[in-house]
């Protein structure tokens, strides 16, 4: 996959500072490069590296213009390294084909151009579009639509009628469609309220591994086009997750919440039930989230608190132990003044 | 599956103010109703759209008795949805049956009307008893036992010897009976404990997607009948879950605790190892419990304090910055008070 | 298995206090303990149990000298336990062998001894070394190296190139090599990076249930010899975990942060990206971790700072409540102090 800096930085729309003839054989981090490497500064913490880095050319913002090797700059350096990398990489796809040690239903629509691996089971009426790939493991139940150009990793579940959208990505140990957390009478009788709703996955999401997306008890659980959510996340019961919205491991969102466009919830953050996050709201890591956020805000915090605002509480909560002893010489001070005062009135 | 809503009524025991007649075809959620759905208000956050909602009728508390729409009223409408759902979508059970693609051990013993797909693996010594379904990908380890009428959803794992009751319900990507996770000298020699003990599920349990129930390291894990356990839940070693208690997803149970009947864990919260919940408790969402907590009590909070208390401290919490403040003003004051009181006593 | 406890104290090196004859069936918790069974004290809290338990013999540290019963004495009872468990209940090994109904690639590499049940998948150019056992709906990508005598429990997901070591523990459902979470222009284009490293597991770890382990970015996430690693953990690309390093349930680790050897990660903590946590440092259950973490420090909260200093800050913070009520008073006093001396003044 050899390429000269110069073809790379015709590919990405940026320009050399230096050699622009060196050859590129691979892409590193920073640290492990080593020569025939290219590689890339996009967080600032890492640029001291950029004098001692081994590699030969390095992909930089428009702000760094020195350096002891070659630089490629352009605007945004993580994204042009999203573009080489498919650019150096590209994903060979699998041979496509239906292995005879998976089970199909007879009457499972799958379209031209589907890899169906062994150990996988597609259910009645399912239907599958070109180009899906389905890995060892996968459970699609019956009903279910696949769209086309999608993978679902190994062992994943995606139970009855759920629709996946075209393009969606759905890493291993995945579950889509489990029954919602719903028991009316909690705690004593716990009666089951059947869960006969549905998940709905637009185009051009991805999933991460051993996340759970439950169905909806009514309607549908729907996760919109280009969301991305990482792994270990549970979404309950008819939550909805607008376009785009990025959501980081192990967060929790409860039953009929509904995250708006362009939403970043951090990593572990919880949201309760009910609620609306406004688009482009960001929610900090490990954030506890009680009722609605409006557009556009950031929050902290559990229970979550404009960010500014908690960040001066959490100055202040350190110096707590300091300020209760303060108070405490303050009111001996009082105490000493009030006497002072009643023995100058006695005079 | 076309009523009147008479005959749902009937079938639930409440009864109709307004058109009794009215023919209600399926199940929709307030704001998705259309015309042919019954609809519910059960969250009192819902009850405005009573005025708007394009349902044919509504089943309501018996503190509402006005709207446009004829009303279905009930003591509770959550208990009534689940009650009308298992009424008007009746679940079909999968044709009984072996595949003959699933592996089963010859000594395992299959009781009649047993469901086994494709690709399960079903172990030496297992006992499946009347009327259990075992999806694709499912593992039932060597001794295992699964009770009448339960249920294991595709890519469930079951390890050696573990007892499941009657009418379980595993969703998919559980593992039940992993190792428990002890290790001695941690941190330097992690030498492993051997975990020999067993997991026991009771009748009428429900356990979500991708839920983990490690095995005791001597005796068992022991989640006790009509618990039902959410999402991405953590269930240690030798822990003990009473009857009917509910646990919201991703929480999780550190070794040895013990949780009595009918507690409720919010979502996310964590549980030290070693301690008593008593009956009856409430834990709030996203608490962490270091210590027992005595039967009927509602605890919030990280390190967990009584809810009441909790409130109060939150309420102080933010006004913090400010208290500070208050006490650098009040200090000040002070010290001026003290010098005027010495010129005072100069005169 | 019936053992004279003389013999378990030889095997353990340690000592009987009173009858060393007594024989021995089984081990068991201190309260499910009967006549026959070796029981043991290692959590403080259990001491008092030593008077009433039914065991036949109790395994104890040093400072306990009477009891009841004959009394085993060593210098950890906890690594004692390990250590006469696996004597008293010695692992039985599946028969080796590679079932007919597992798919193996023509061109996978098997060395003699290993076991592959039905279900597994072992896909093109993969090594399996000697002793490796591969349970059903075990997946292993193309090109991966499982070393010897490793154990990949049901449903485990090892993707494309991974490098698992020798006597590697995956507990069921673990997936190993799924893509890091990378997107550039988060909320808004979402440009996936594709994610080219891999996961590199070395020898002697253990990985507990549902464990999501993802692959760099670029070269590799990295858990290194004897790390223990409990269920539900989230592990984010380009992580290095040090040698023996011990982390508990629901832990999230999030990109190109390092672990230093020996480290100690309390259950549901959370740890931000890029940031280094030094050998031997200890983290409390559910802390949120922001920044760099000196070696050998303990740190508690979220977020974390130096744990003494924590616990004084909650020790202050249930008073807050009680603080406000004071700093309102005092300035209550001090307006009067003012008003008086206003008042003397004019005299």
């Amino acid at each position: 996959m050899n390429k000269k800096l110069s073809e790379i930085a015709i590919h990405l729309g940026g320009f050399v500072i230096g050699d622009a003839d060196v050859v590129i054989q691979a892409v590193a981090g920073i640290e492990e490069a080593v020569e025939g490497d290219l590689t890339f500064v996009a967080n600032p913490k890492y640029r001291p590296k950029i004098m001692t880095t081994g590699a030969s050319a390095i992909l930089v913002p428009p702000d760094i213009t020195e350096a002891p090797k070659p630089l490629l700059v352009v605007d945004d350096p993580y994204v042009s390294l999203a573009r080489v990398l498919a650019f150096l990489y590209p994903e060979k796809p699998p041979c496509s084909g239906i292995s005879s040690e998976a089970f199909v239903a007879d009457d499972a629509t799958v379209a031209e151009g589907v890899t169906i691996y062994p150990g996988a089971y597609v259910g009645s009426s399912v239907r599958l579009e070109r180009g899906v790939i389905i890995y060892p493991g996968v459970f699609v139940g019956n009903g279910a639509v696949i769209g086309e150009d999608s993978v679902l990793y190994q062992n994943v579940s995606v139970y009855r009628r759920c629709l996946i959208g075209k393009r969606v990505v759905l890493h291993a140990g995945v579950v889509v469609g489990s029954d919602g957390f719903g028991f009316a009478d909690p705690g004593a009788a716990n009666m089951k309220v059947p869960q006969i709703g549905i998940v709905q996955i637009d185009d051009d999401c991805e999933i991460g591994a051993n996340t759970t997306i439950d169905r909806g008890t009514l309607g549908k659980t729907w996760i919109k086009a280009g969301v991305k959510i990482d792994n270990l996340v549970q979404i309950a019961h008819n939550v909805v997750i607008g376009e785009n919205s990025v959501i980081v491991a192990q967060v929790g969102i409860s039953g009929s919440t509904r995250i708006g466009k362009s939403v970043l919830l951090g990593g572990q953050a919880g949201l309760v039930g009910h609620i609306n996050v406004g688009d482009g709201a960001m929610v900090a890591a490990r954030s506890g989230i009680h009722k609605n956020i409006p557009p556009g805000t950031i929050v902290s915090g559990s229970p979550h608190m404009p960010h500014r605002q908690w960040l001066r509480m959490q100055a202040t909560l350190t110096r707590l132990p300091d300020m209760r002893k303060s108070l405490l010489d303050l009111a001996g001070k009082i105490e000493e003044i009030e006497h002072t005062i009643e023995n100058m009135k006695k005079r």
